[in-house]
């Protein structure tokens, strides 16, 4: 049985996809595919466009995590783009839960903000800083689609997911946690605006700057060799078999980045929570997405081997195993 | 003794200040104030004004701060403003210093980046999660100046600052850490643009949306009684007086900010960095600047007990106390 590095137990689980769908059918004129293009090239047959703004979007998913539980000691905020360029996003969805005086800050690592912010709760509850934690990742992608880029204005879409996770006695918690940054890829998923580079009071900044911008094919060729190895090496050094692991929970990055998993990877196709049809890609809010949904359907139980994997803008590459 | 609850050792030390050196005669005219008026109101002289990116300056500063040591096992970005919106600016930084493969990513707490991510990496070493760690604080505050704001536009400067910090098995490293966020303070600091609220692309996001913005003499009034607070609670809790602690460094806020700590807070004069009146105020880059700087300056020695205090947007405000 594996080591338990750092115990934790995850006692909230929350969730917030905004009422409004866009099917494929409704982009098709947009970005100028049609819908079979769409449907076939990206695997998202519709996504959600939310009215709403981040933090409001955050704040939902966090109140059903905390349930009837007390206030957490600290809030992250685990998201891709944020509301605004400063105070971080992590003061606004407080402000929306109504709460005060909670420490709270941002993590920053584009599409893996979740998985890396569940690490640095991990840490915390290990070294005793904090006791129960609620991270909330919440990204509105669609607000920055370039309907001059087909591929990535279609895989985008709009979601908040939020977890509670406490200090625990039992045998639950982070198992392993890996991850790699390349920056040699950093020009592959960008949003090159908004900071102090190429400034949106500059007059050489573009529309376009401003927008998301991903050579998928790219990424999916620097990433799946990378991604392999990473698995590869986290179930040797933990001494699992690709069976121990009860389910996969994977970055939706991209339809054909999900069916890597079981074509390559080896693992079944009813192991990997895979939603992407119907929500897109929602940046940093895809993957806890996919684990609160799996919460919600009973994909797994008490003591299961769950399995983070995802990559993300820089790129770079992270997996986190734990037991539930 | 106080307690040391997560042992860590500084073994590096770096900053960087940008050459150019813009006066307050210098920035007079652009602002319409006289140059009196800023010395006496701001208490800043002179500030910084980079020329290379955030990227740029935090890798130099990096650089100082790694010398031979070996590459770290993670690198954080701890700064205010990034270099762009995705990906974040650590796997720029990392780029610029040559590396590959090291996992890095950014935490986002304003001005309080540099001690939010201290405590990260405090949590991290304590729970072997990484071994050695790079903080890396730059800010390019001038790039968002609002020159009709005379006031926060005579206070920001450039700057960068880093530190390597290792596990130890000494009796060094943290001792107290304590945050506290209320949102009711979220608009006194802001640069409102930049992300999904007012969108760069949308046409009601006006030129001073993306500048930065603060109410000085409401965050002053608001800050001053919670940092007073915060500081008898620090000495009560870890039964320290107030002539243990051998070095207070402030974040840069403003001069009469960083006065209120012998003014207020009993604190002498000497034992307080204040390098606000050549450097400005620089963001996340102020406190390790001030920390760097101190250190270069051969202003403490081992063992003594440093306490790190300052405000941030949000309204944050945090303090760490460490045996150095």
């Amino acid at each position: 049985m594996p080591k338990i590095i750092s115990s934790f137990k995850i006692t909230g689980y929350g969730s917030y996809l905004p009422d409004k769908i866009q099917t494929s059918f409704e982009l098709s004129e947009l970005i100028g595919k049609s819908e079979n293009w769409i449907n076939k090239y990206t695997g998202v047959f519709e996504r959600r466009i939310s009215k709403i703004d981040v933090d409001k979007m955050g704040a939902i998913a966090a109140k059903e995590a905390i349930g009837d539980k007390p206030s957490p000691d600290l809030i992250i905020n685990a998201s891709g783009v944020p509301k605004q360029t400063l105070p971080d996003t992590s003061v606004f969805i407080q402000k929306e839960l109504g709460y005060k005086n909670i420490p709270s800050f941002s993590i920053h690592s584009t599409c893996l903000s979740f998985i890396v912010a569940l690490n640095v709760a991990a840490s915390f509850l290990e070294s005793n800083m904090y006791k129960k934690i609620l991270i909330v990742s919440s990204d509105r992608g669609t607000r920055g689609r370039n309907y001059n880029e087909p591929e990535s204005a279609a895989l985008l879409g709009d979601a908040a997911a939020a977890i509670y996770i406490e200090k625990s006695a039992e045998e639950s918690g982070l198992i392993s946690y890996n991850m790699s940054t390349y920056p040699e890829g950093s020009s592959l998923t960008e949003v090159r605006g908004g900071g102090t580079n190429l400034h949106p009071q500059d007059s050489n900044t573009k529309l376009e700057d401003n927008l998301f911008s991903m050579n998928g094919p790219l990424v999916y060729k620097m990433a799946r060799k990378k991604v392999y190895n990473m698995i590869k090496d986290d179930l040797e050094n933990n001494e699992l078999s690709i069976n121990d692991i009860d389910l996969l929970i994977p970055h939706q990055a991209s339809k054909m980045a999900i069916k890597a998993y079981s074509k390559y990877g080896g693992f079944s196709e009813k192991k990997i929570i895979d939603i992407i049809s119907t929500t897109g890609n929602c940046v940093a809010a895809s993957l806890p997405l996919a684990f609160v949904t799996a919460f919600k359907e009973n994909r797994f139980k008490k003591n299961e081997i769950i399995y983070f994997v995802g990559t993300g803008a820089g790129l770079s590459i992270a997996s986190a195993i734990i037991r539930i």
